[in-house]
């Protein structure tokens, strides 16, 4: 019989009604009692009990370590986890454990285990199903769709079917989710630190260099969402190009990407992407936005130089 | 014969290649030129000729100025913009001319007018033909959707269905689009300015209380967009709920909304939405970002007080 390893982490889930608004309350053993079990070996554990609002990447590397210290105990793991983060949470575990030979499924839910007509018992179950399967890699499991861990994303704030793949290629029906035969080369990988000093600068119209300077001045990395596919504003008189030339070169790794829900970004089209190139700009190609602050975290966090960072950040991803 | 002012401003659609790529060349006459014109009469002029990605609030201030002064002569305005910033071109208009009598349409293109293949006839043609069937308001015509002026989204990079409103409801085929026999009450409103000190701030897990402060007092109004329905990380010490408290004490217009793209935010549902509620900040239900911030802008532009701003922000939008 397969062991599951059952890591509860707070979230929707597990969350009961409270004079101050739902809040994770129900723990690892409840959450498993709503759930009719597979055929399969589980333990469960709770290292922390947060909406996941309230996470931050400490919170991940912990999960990583965790998964790394019982990895050849188990033949799979299934995490609960709050859906407000979700999408980060998966990217970084994407980046902390790589190339795993084993699956690692995130699930969560849009209403409490205990509210009437709740979607946690499909969720559960199917990520349950889904890690006993052993399709090795990192997952989001959620109404019915199985998720890569590098390109999930939250996109209804109420909705059941609350996340998808950045491109339809990203996810398939839980249904069709079997054993990948074609496995990677190598063992699993873990990493155990993420530099949380990145953040996302969305660009809006008239934003002034000197705020661009100023929160890029605070972080270690700078993921611009631009607008369309990617680009610096001129202004008129390309203080902003500047700017982001000065943040690099005083270290800053400037990472361009899109503001735009789909199709990604190309800096090689138009004249203000070209600019950003020139800038030394480095492009989050075919990447959300989620998964290239979590890539930029941890690439910051195994990198001494930029090119360094932009080549782990852009590499095989 | 009914008469169109056509504004044209740049944007792909009026882009040729060159040798640091597409750049906004083509006048308003050579797009003309470039469709079949419906039966009215239209006088071109062209204020500008930009990519949007270097439009400005100022730009759209000098559009509505423009529309002001020409408005009893015309029965209706198409404006060729480029798409990067179409949707906070298309809100800001729907800010500065509020309870408009007679149609103005924004339109754009993916493919430059003279592009093998290109959208831009398509659409130019289409926005030709919803300024003459007259119907009232701020709109976005783009692949034969036509979107409200205040909930349109820039949803795709390259397809050439670029275009979404917030909700199904906010849009409508084009063949459908018609008079709208129910007009409001009084007549058009005319405002020329908007405050261009408002940003965004998305938030990313680990983001620390002194970036948010720290970018929160470059601006008068701050637009954070969180996670999930909407709320504030506590990460155990409550300080980022104080920094919050802090910027809007010391006047800063704090306002709340998603990163998450359908749905949007409500901050009565999780502790961490109540408490965003109990810090002050005002909720943008409802909105997109592109149309919180301008809205943003405008109202800051109009009122003195936070009470004054949050009707405005939040009253008949």
């Amino acid at each position: 019989m397969k062991k599951i390893m059952f890591i509860a982490t707070g979230g929707t889930i597990a969350s009961e009604p409270t004079n101050s608004g739902l809040m994770p309350e129900l723990s690892a053993d409840t959450l498993l009692a709503g759930i009719e079990v597979p055929d399969v070996e589980i333990r469960a554990v709770q290292p922390f009990s947060l909406d996941s609002t309230n996470l931050a990447p400490e919170h991940w590397v912990q999960l990583a370590v965790m998964i790394r210290d019982n990895w050849s105990e188990y033949d799979g793991f299934v995490i609960a986890h709050g859906t407000d983060t979700m999408a980060y949470g998966a990217a970084a575990l994407y980046c902390l454990i790589q190339n795993p030979d084993k699956p690692i499924i995130l699930t969560g839910s849009q209403l409490p285990m205990n509210a009437p007509g709740t979607d946690a018992v499909r969720n559960l179950t199917n990520a349950f199903r889904c890690a006993e399967q052993g399709r090795a890699g990192v997952w989001v499991c959620f109404c019915g769709r199985v998720i890569a861990g590098n390109a999930a994303r939250k996109v209804h704030t109420t909705d059941f079917d609350a996340f998808r793949g950045f491109t339809a290629e990203d996810e398939q029906p839980a249904e069709e989710f079997c054993r990948n035969e074609e496995r990677q080369e190598g063992g699993t990988v873990f990493y155990n630190r993420l530099d949380s000093n990145a953040a996302v600068l969305k660009l809006t119209p008239g934003i002034s260099a000197e705020m661009v300077h100023d929160y890029g001045t605070h972080v270690n990395a700078l993921i611009i969402e631009g607008f369309g596919m990617g680009g610096i504003p001129d202004y008129g008189s390309g203080e902003l190009f500047h700017t982001l030339e000065t943040l690099t070169a005083c270290g800053v790794r400037v990472i361009m990407t899109t503001q735009v829900f789909s199709g990604g970004c190309d800096l090689t089209v138009y004249e203000v992407g070209q600019s950003a190139l020139k800038a030394g700009l480095i492009p989050a190609v075919g990447m959300t936005t989620e998964y290239a602050v979590m890539r930029a975290m941890w690439a910051l966090a195994y990198s001494f130089s930029t090119e360094d960072f932009r080549q782990l950040f852009s590499s095989n991803h």
